[in-house]
């Protein structure tokens, strides 16, 4: 039984955070109640919109995610796990604002790669426009990051995270599919679902061919490793 | 938008309160992060088991929920929902020492099976053998409340509960459905889900072909009520 308590700083969106949550009990190997990890899911989907605050024509996102790992830390959390990658745009600033260690996406998505078998060389990247325009993937891999291009965004990827964040977790399914096909059609190993709404796109419907790396899963799985070191 | 934060007790079980942020937010009309309602997840599966408790054969939870209380009060949360049907057998003495609302999860049954159209008669019961044991339904609601018999609860029920909380969610199906089938077969014209592992395992198999009372899905709806007030 672990001490240690897991703290989510959720909401960006508020399903993508309930499905990280779901994931991360169902990846924990468990046999009762008491085997699982605590955690402390802090869902605020309040927080301005990130890709508003980066281009700065929305308000900065910052003082409300501090906010909230500050109710983690008041919380008694040992650590942070953020199923947003686009707020990893802030994790810099945010990790200069506290003691406690902040497991970071990108790092997750790259264990999910190794996991998936795929070493080096090129693989797809689906974001937000704020991840992809921020290289949030780019600057801290060494693979080849391959992207969808602006008027892929504006008509596949970007409409299908909205739909997930209204609830439409369905209609995403189709554009996000599609989009991670295209991907591998210009050589991707590997896509990466990198946005936590797109899994839960991804999930709507028939298995996709190829590998995927979903960053819910592998934040997750990061967060789990932080809970139950081995050894 | 809401500046109503929900505080939700829970990780009895885990996998049903990650389940109800799941449906709590996909029960909420929103089109965009900012209209989903702020919440925060106290997921403290480390509780003690709520049967031995009430047995006298394991710890008191009380001072557990208690402690997951005031974290949700210090997380500045303006009501507390409890997706764990047998926790509430401590409701009353959780109540003394909060000035928090607590959302009763037995109210919230009753206005599901009010939803389905079941207003009186006769009603199945699945839950822990604590739930039953205090009678949690049987002395808050004005239904007749069938419960299964000893040897179902020990070949049926309890074992599936036990399947969920270890992630085992589909070998749970069978004998929920069949549990249910039984209570209907015996009169019930709905069969309330009263344990939140329950729906999980129900969800795992094909729709039962009468009414379910699903409590995880009734307290969201009431969250969502304390939430959202109408006008």
């Amino acid at each position: 039984m672990s001490d240690r308590i897991l703290g989510v700083l959720g909401g960006m969106g508020p399903l993508a955070s309930a499905h990280f949550m779901l994931r991360l009990t169902l990846l924990t190997p468990a046999a009762r109640d008491q085997d699982h990890i605590p955690a402390v899911l802090w869902s605020d989907p309040r927080v301005p919109d990130r890709k508003l605050g980066h281009d700065g024509t929305g308000p900065d996102p910052l003082p409300a995610l501090l906010r909230g790992i500050r109710g983690l830390e008041a919380a008694g959390c040992g650590a942070i796990a953020i199923p947003c990658n686009t707020a990893h745009g802030w994790f810099d600033r945010m990790r200069m604002k506290t003691d406690l260690p902040i497991l970071h996406i990108v790092d997750a998505a790259a264990a999910e790669l190794v996991r998936l078998g795929v070493r080096s060389g090129k693989i797809g990247l689906m974001g937000t426009a704020a991840t992809l325009a921020m290289r949030l993937y780019q600057e801290r891999l060494d693979y080849e990051v391959i992207t969808p291009d602006d008027a892929e965004m504006a008509t596949l990827v970007t409409p299908a995270i909205a739909e997930v964040k209204a609830n439409r977790v369905a209609d995403a399914y189709a554009p996000l599919a599609e989009m991670a096909s295209r991907l591998v059609a210009r050589g991707a190993q590997a896509v990466v679902l990198g946005c936590t709404e797109i899994p839960l796109g991804i999930l709507a419907g028939p298995a996709l061919p190829f590998p995927v790396a979903d960053t819910i899963d592998g934040l997750a799985r990061a967060a789990i490793s932080w809970a139950r070191p081995a050894g």
